[in-house]
Formats: C-alpha cells, sequence, structure tokens
C-alpha cells in the first residue's frame, strides 16, 4: 500500500514527543554528564546493565531514576575519550552486541555538552548503545532545475545500495551522504564522499556544493529484536547542481548503480517505502525547498517540516 | 551590542520547550476542548479569570489542573464559532483587554482540533488571548541571484513600517506578509497581499511565487506589563524572485517606504534589532534556504533551524 510522506517522517521519526530531558522511564535510561550537567543520550536498560556489570568504575547507576552518570573521575575529555575507546574495544573483544559493534569502523564520532564544546569521542560503531546525537551529510545531486520553470523537471542522480551491504541492501539512497567523524568539518566531509561513493572530482564538488539546511530526527534502529537503540541523528544537507554530462560512479563497492530518476518517480519509489528511511526524509525537504512538495497540496505540509527539524532535548555541536 | 542570530530566534522564540501538553502550573493554563480531546492553546491566569467570570457557562474551570475547558453544549463547530464571536464582542464592548481588542480586524482565524479539522473560528484580535496558534504567510522578494554563482550579490525588497503603526512602528519588515484568515488558502493570501501591501499585479505575484517552507515559533507578545500573552505562530514562506525593472510600493499605508538591501546590510540591521522581530526569523530562514548563512560559518546553524521549526503541543492544520 502506497505510504503518505507523513507516514514515511513517522517511521523515522520514531522517538513520542513526550520524551524529554526530564523523562524518567524503567524502559529508557538517560545518559548523564559526570558532573550533572546534561543528558547525553538515551539507553535501553538490556545495555544499561550490560555496561554498569563491566564497566562498574566508570559510571554510577540510579534504577529509581533511571539514570547511568559517567563517574566523577571522568573529568576532562581526553579521560572520557580514553574510557569509551576501552570500553568499545572491551565489549568488542567480548563479543557483546555483535549486530551492532560487527560493523566497526574505526571512526570516532563526537559527543557535545551543554556549552557546545567536545564532551567525548567514541567509534562510530559503537554510538548506538548510547544512544547519542550523530552527524552526517547527504548531498542531492540533481540536473536540470535552474533554468526551468517547473521544479517538476528536475532529475535526481539516485544510487541503489549494494545488495551485499549490511544494512538496507538494495534499497533506494541520496546521491552521497556520509558521516561526520572526528575532527573533519561539514563541507570537508561532503567533498570527501563525493569522490568516495560517486567518483566525482574535489574541484567539481568543491565548485557545486551548496549547503542547504539541516535535518534532524529521532530514529530508532532495531540491529537485533532486543536492541532497539536510540538514534537522535543531525544530517547536514547540500544540493549539488549538476551538468548533463557528468555522471556519478560507483566506486567504493557500496552503491550497485547510479540512475537519473525524475521526480514523480521519486515520489513513487518513496511512497512504496523502497528508500533507505532516514534518505527518505533528505528527499523530502529537498521537494519542499524545490517546490515540488507544496503547502496547498500536501495535507502534512506544516507537520512534516516541524518534525524533520527536531531540537532534541541533548546538547548539539 | 550586535545580536547574533541565535539572539534574535530566542526573543522570538521565547517560551521554554519544557512547556508541554501536559504542562501544568498556575502561571499557565490550558484551554482545553470540549470533550478532553486536546489542548488548544496557552493562556494567562488574568485572561482565565476574567473568561470564567464573565462567561461561567461556556468554561469549565480546574484551578488545581490549570485548565479552562470549554463546555460540553458547544459541540459543533457553528456552536463554538457563535459563542467565541460573541464572546470577542462582548469583551470588546465592555472594554476588557483594549490593548489587545483595540486592533479589531473583522477576520476570523481559525483553530483546530486533534483530526486536523476546523473546530472553530474567533476573531484575529482576540486570538492572542487564547493562545491559540495563529498562521500567516510572509514573502521575500528579491533580485538578482539566479543567474549569479555568489548568492551574497541578491538585493531584498525590504520595507519600513509605517511610523504610526500601532505595532512595531519604523521597523523594517519582510516584502509583504498577511495573516491567514478564514477560508482563504495559502496561495490565495500570498497574491492577496502582494497586491494590497506592495502594489503587485495578481499576474505579476501568482507567475513568481514559488513555496519555500514553512516556519514556526512560539512567541510571547507583551501587550502592556499585564498581558504577556502566549503566540504560537506559524508563517508559510515564499520566495518572490523579481525582474530589476518592477518595483513594490507602498499601497495601504502601512509601510513609509521599500528600499532594495543588501545581504551585508540586512544581516547588519538584523543585529541591530531593526528589524520586527518574527520577520527576522524569515530572513534567516531565506539565508539559511539559499546558502547565505553557512554551516562553517555560523556556529548555532543546527538550533537555529531546529528552533525555527518549532513543533508545538496543539493539533494544527
Amino acid at each position: 500500500m502506497s505510504k503518505t510522506l507523513l507516514d514515511l517522517v513517522k517511521e523515522t521519526d520514531v522517538v513520542p514527543y513526550s520524551i524529554t530531558s526530564s523523562f524518567n522511564s524503567s524502559d529508557c535510561f538517560s545518559l548523564i554528564a559526570h558532573d550533572g550537567s546534561g543528558t547525553l543520550g538515551f539507553m535501553i536498560p538490556k545495555v544499561v546493565s550490560i555496561l554498569f556489570e563491566q564497566f562498574p568504575s566508570d559510571f554510577i547507576i540510579d534504577y529509581y531514576a533511571s539514570t547511568l552518570t559517567l563517574a566523577s573521575h571522568l573529568d576532562t575529555e581526553p579521560k572520557r575519550s580514553e574510557a569509551f575507546a576501552r570500553i568499545a574495544k572491551t565489549l568488542k573483544e567480548k563479543n557483546f552486541f555483535p549486530e551492532v559493534l560487527g560493523g566497526w569502523r574505526n571512526e570516532l564520532y563526537p559527543v557535545y555538552c551543554p556549552q557546545k564544546e567536545l564532551y567525548l569521542l567514541v567509534e562510530r560503531a559503537a554510538s548506538p548503545l548510547f544512544g547519542v546525537i550523530t552527524y552526517g551529510v547527504h548531498i542531492t545531486g540533481y540536473v536540470g532545475s535552474e533554468n526551468s520553470k517547473n521544479p517538476k523537471e528536475l532529475k535526481v542522480w539516485t544510487p541503489r545500495r549494494a545488495y551485499n551491504k549490511p544494512t538496507f541492501p538494495g534499497m533506494l539512497d541520496n546521491t552521497v551522504a556520509g558521516g561526520l567523524g572526528h575532527p573533519y568539518g561539514v563541507l570537508e566531509t561532503a567533498i570527501k564522499e563525493c569522490g568516495e561513493e560517486a567518483g566525482l572530482s574535489e574541484e567539481y564538488a568543491r565548485s557545486r556544493l551548496v549547503p542547504a539546511g539541516v535535518i534532524s530526527y529521532w530514529y530508532r534502529h532495531k540491529y537485533s529484536p532486543e536492541l532497539d537503540l536510540y538514534q537522535p541523528e543531525v544530517e547536514y544537507v547540500y544540493d549539488l547542481p549538476m551538468d548533463k554530462v557528468t555522471v556519478p560512479k560507483p566506486v567504493d563497492g557500496e552503491v550497485a548503480e547510479f540512475k537519473l530518476w525524475g521526480v514523480d518517480e521519486l515520489l513513487r519509489e518513496m511512497r512504496a517505502g523502497n528508500f533507505k528511511p532516514n534518505t527518505a526524509l533528505v528527499m523530502i525537504d529537498f521537494f519542499i525547498r524545490h517546490a515540488i512538495i507544496d503547502p496547498e497540496q500536501e495535507p502534512d505540509y506544516l507537520e512534516i517540516t516541524s518534525r524533520i527539524h527536531r531540537r532534541f532535548p541533548f546538547p548539539t555541536r
């Protein structure tokens, strides 16, 4: 059955809005900074139990308040980053959470404190265990709207994910996307990913990439029936207006093929559930910004727009 | 002192995020639908007391829960709209809240129920008393970016509000803006306001207006020291790319003059606090969408973007 655009948003922005920083439930623990200055993420009890059992000197647990607080000796960023590196490595070596840690990346993701400063670094694959915000950049490469009066005539270079990818194999995706690892900048990451994922030269990407906003939503990723992890995500969005000659090419084996899709085809595939869920939100944002989705035609225009710009009850960059 | 862009956002999106639909405080009453199906708005105690005292058969008050609920006999939209028309008219005749009801408009604003259906209509000037969401459309008329590689070269037609306007006299404003009264559509209102406020023909506006999203924020408007009213606002935003010959003209006396401002001048005036507060947010959204504000340069990019797309704990259209 065909989905509405709001259905697509609700499947990705799934965490109820009743969950705020003061939320307290036996099903959901808050990860708290060592000095109590703020909540860093939300965790499921199964992960909290294992963490506290394995690393009792690094955390303080309060079952009544449903909080897991970093121990007070973790009072500098290097100490915390070192502790989280040790924790992630130990969990992996002891074969805890293989569904999650099997995708080990050797990339560090930053977590921020309320002063917007770097609070700690954590291995990318381990970040969903802590339920912290992760940052990325998503790029929409498109052709043919600039001189057209009708934005519906534009076409988007859309990759199909490799059929052997562990996550969302064979689904449609944004032209280029990547995680924002430490210490790389947003534009720097966008340019790098254009090369790695689509074979576009640094010069081509740098001269054409246009920053166009940032979306955010609170996903839960079900790694296994018992590991339905909180995953608040922030994706900086860039447009990449392309000429008609340049063709993106699969480079790193993560993409099966690139195809140039028209707006109506894209909307049909989105409504059929054939896009990787979060990338459908990037397409919706693109379509709103390019006047393809219109407040006169789309009944959920306002709700869609506010939900894909979710404000989190956590400190951010 | 120069303000940051986030300062401008915080001055307009002023209501704390801890206020959710289940918020309960003696300083803030919820206005509840007759069947308990949802919260319609937030009201200050001073207004609640007068309403209940003057119209005891139309409301049920619960001081403990801090709620004002519509009486159960108001069980159809026409009955509710009739009651609210009578209430607003009576308050005006008895000279309650002259700071608010002095601006009587003879325009009806819609309030929606959780099913997104029309729940009641209320006189525009009275709507802030009930703290319900109001809807509008804001249009940015600009010149000269389409063929330019540098979006910072575009210029925006910016009016200065008439010095005799009761609200925000002499401040800078969006090119065109207007409230979304019942039963007019968003585009229809945009076209009408282009004519009424800037002297642009229906044909000119219709062929050029481009829908570009919707912003939302929760303002409090201090009509007087004791009347600091909750004012959740939704503004549909349209871009109006203009040719270099057409000049907007003040028509209805609400505008002192139109001037074509460059990006750097606009940012300077915004930071100096010379824009009507909510219109600065429309400019910020425009600048983000047109790559003038960049995530690499603006430290509060994410927080700004999420706060100007606030999701309200009320039903919306």
